[in-house]
């Protein structure tokens, strides 16, 4: 099992390199102590505009603004007029949960990991992948929160700012609810200590 | 490993009793005559309007519409009206990937339907839980297409026809998708079958 050690020392680094949002750090901390586990990527949840030709083209889409905090909608209506004349095609308004990707190197483990993540509100969590070289699993880690609004077509504007208000009232409550799963399931992560193993 | 045939044959019985949506069905027959595998629940993508007092409070959520084929302005503005004063709330408009949820003998063989299912489109498949005493495994089978706008607050529209006009041509867009993956994944479930064990 020395490769899970290696992937282990190089996530370490990227993500020393890279750095992650500040509401996601302590999970991070709390997962990478563990000998049997480590994160691969994550986020504590967005809000975002994306420019995108059509439905499910994601490799063309285009992030015309991205914030990890409740927005104001001046500053969803300025990132959509500054991106407006650059391309043509939909302007997209969507809100995600937290989202942490994690190795693990059992099984077991990834099972113990998913059930304390289910448990503190990440209902979307499972089991993406499971190497057949080693055995090491991924477990990705969400919830249900979530918006995806089509906003404007063509540089035409089609949501009212009533509606926008609306659409952002829930939203950055959304984003709030993600921080606190994340809030719980750091606290929940205490259970998957090993007692004696430090 | 009796249980997994006991509880087959039940899931047969319940898939027999209330049926499944049209588009879904060969779907569900390729994977219940595989020895390794039964269908638990399956829905093959939908439009729907919903009526909740408050985000993720879906406990409470009721459904005013749902369609699992293309809808038109006048059936989704005909449900909000006809459910209006009848309770207060937020109504919600969503758009569901097909969803397919399979049980499967062993870890092999989730994986390797895992696999099927991401090559075919539906890339947030997962294994969503493993059972300890017979290593049961659940595989959910869905891809990325959703939509969920938040329409009206209280009995008050706020979005408008234009604007509603454009989210259902989305709508109707990703519906007819998941419909293509369904297919796709129809055809490469021919890979799964035993060659020899009927």
């Amino acid at each position: 099992m020395r490769a899970f050690e290696e992937q282990k020392r190089r996530a370490i680094e990227r993500l020393q390199d890279k750095g992650a949002d500040q509401e996601v750090e302590e999970v991070l901390q709390k997962i990478n102590v563990l000998e049997d586990f480590f994160t691969t990527s994550s986020c504590s949840g967005r809000i975002a505009l994306i420019s995108l030709p059509e439905i499910g083209a994601k490799r063309e889409a285009r992030f015309i603004g991205k914030w990890h905090r409740p927005v104001k909608k001046e500053e969803v209506l300025e990132a959509i007029s500054s991106a407006k004349s650059s391309r043509n095609g939909d302007v997209w308004f969507i809100a995600q949960s937290p989202i942490v990707h994690v190795a693990c190197r059992t099984l077991e483990k990834a099972t113990a990991l998913l059930r304390i993540a289910i448990e503190s509100g990440f209902k979307y969590s499972g089991i993406k992948a499971i190497a057949k070289h080693n055995g090491r699993v991924i477990v990705e880690i969400m919830s249900t929160e979530r918006m995806d609004v089509p906003l404007a077509s063509d540089d035409r504007m089609l949501c009212s700012e009533a509606h926008l208000d609306f659409i952002l009232a829930k939203a950055n409550i959304m984003l709030n609810r993600g921080k606190e799963k994340l809030k719980r399931f750091s606290m929940r992560l205490n259970e998957l200590e090993e007692p004696f193993s430090r």
